[in-house]
């Protein structure tokens, strides 16, 4: 095994096979990953993140692809990072998309990783801005984040991104239902996906009349909708063109240095709070968490003063 | 307004305005909760806790509202919990399913509560478990948490139920979808409602089999899967003798006790948690959260030192 130095070298210049080891020592949450992170931190921040979220069978992969193959044309190097148990680039694939993704797998412009979702059940694995800053160390101008849209991973993914595109598909009564749900806030950029289906104008419009009477239509940035037929290509000059246009004007207002700032603080917050949680997790002594826990399940205290104990316990260890 | 020990009364005498107002200071983080979940400890722990979750469509509220009728018919108090945006409990209904809850809107063996999921999109509410402790001690035998499955909140009602029951409906490629992803792990029993319909059979083999295959397969309890069509009632008893045969066993087994033990430690680390999220949210003085954030955002430092430094400073603190 090369050393990490050699291995960030490596990634630096585009080696595809260091990349790949460093985000497999992420992953793995290897004993390196804080001197990694140290490496790698001078030279982050230079990526696009553009997150990619929706139900099932919205066609999130074919439209991953089709965003893939535009960048590509644009000139652009393109990283991958797929946290769904569903997609076709972590195995759960139809033949038909495989085959589509077969052209990306040969061009050593594009890296594509799938991501186990450990513990974060459909959502953003917890090493994935981890992996994030790999990519964005090695060079890739844009960076690609694809997770199934389910509940709480829609918003995690619209906290890694820059960019996040919402898509939806037409007929899909659930669609709109997650919109309700809170789609609507996250979305930078909505396409309606098989948009040669029945009911795509008509999803288009609920959409848009949704975006007008929610509290987003009096901000800056009024999230667009565009329509996309990513199997055949349609429509996704305007989307790349409305991600662009995302893309300016978070540039333009400033957006985007206060969206990495709330996301360098959400990620130093959550390794904190993970020392804190294995700090309190091996108090398993008298007086630990686990004595807590039987004390309050017997009734004998409750859950608040067991937690100020230990809290109090905490600090003064 | 009642003094705090008045309202604790009046709620284990189960007067429902004095348990409505109890679950109105526990969804609004009142300063009296502390205070509140001492009063309550030692009276906690004699309800049964069954959990339901799945798929929007699956019929949870039909289902849950006839999971009711059967515990009512039996003589038992039922309290419930909706955490759900698009339940009908919470006003996102049809007529149909408004309708059929009335008659459980004036029995005063049942008392029906929807909770919004703040900050948990489409998850359990994170006053979840202080509600519940509220309907446990007002003395209902059994209480029902009705949430939508979309990924991290199924994990969340496994995690504060007794018992989960997971609903499936036939054709729905989603159902089995979201099995695969890890709905398999965490219920103890499957109901395929909506049996009238084509591919019932298929959907009910097709999970048996997967549960077969499953980890689960070799363990004491192997999660039985029955059919039911909850807006006739059928199948509704095969239903409810599952429930109560998984409840015999987590009695007999003392895995009853280990649950609540598993239940309370996740309640109290998480209070706890909490606490150290708002210390570390206040430190936004020069060395703070805020600071550190930035250093990181401009490249300066990385996440890990930045995490491990608030987390000293807190220690000192």
């Amino acid at each position: 095994m090369s050393s990490l130095p050699t291995l960030v070298e490596g990634a630096r210049a585009g080696r595809t096979r260091d990349i790949a080891r460093l985000i497999s020592l992420v992953e793995n949450g290897a004993d390196a990953v804080p001197e990694l992170m140290r490496e790698l931190a001078a030279s982050a921040g230079a990526a696009r993140v553009i997150g990619i979220t929706g139900s099932p069978g919205v066609g999130k992969s074919t439209t991953t692809s089709a965003i893939i193959s535009s960048l590509r044309h644009a000139g652009a190097r393109v990283g991958v990072l797929a946290v769904d148990p569903s997609s076709p680039f972590s195995g759960g694939a139809l033949l038909g998309d495989r085959i589509r993704m077969q052209q990306h797998a040969t061009d050593d412009g594009v890296f594509i990783r799938s991501m186990a979702s450990r513990g974060h059940l459909g959502g953003l694995s917890a090493t994935t801005p981890q992996a994030l800053r790999v990519l964005d160390a090695a060079g890739f101008d844009v960076v690609l984040v694809e997770t199934v849209g389910v509940g709480q991973s829609e918003v995690e993914v619209a906290g890694s991104a820059d960019t996040t595109l919402v898509l939806l598909a037409p007929g899909m009564g659930d669609g709109i239902q997650a919109a309700k749900a809170g789609i609507l806030e996250i979305g930078d950029v909505f396409a309606v996906n098989k948009a040669d289906r029945d009911g795509a104008d008509s999803t288009a419009r609920e959409l848009r009349s949704m975006i007008a009477l929610s509290d987003r239509s009096g901000q800056a940035w009024v999230p667009p909708v565009v329509k996309t037929v990513a199997s055949t290509g349609q429509g996704i000059d305007d989307l790349m063109s409305a991600l662009d246009q995302h893309h300016s004007w978070l540039v333009a207002t400033g957006e985007l240095h206060l969206r990495r700032v709330r996301r360098a603080r959400e990620e130093v917050e959550s390794i904190a709070i993970g020392m804190l949680r294995r700090r309190m997790g091996s108090q398993d002594e008298r007086g630990g968490l686990a004595d807590a826990a039987a004390e309050v399940a017997a009734g004998r205290t409750d859950a608040f003063s067991a937690a100020t104990a230990l809290v109090t316990r905490l600090m003064q260890g």
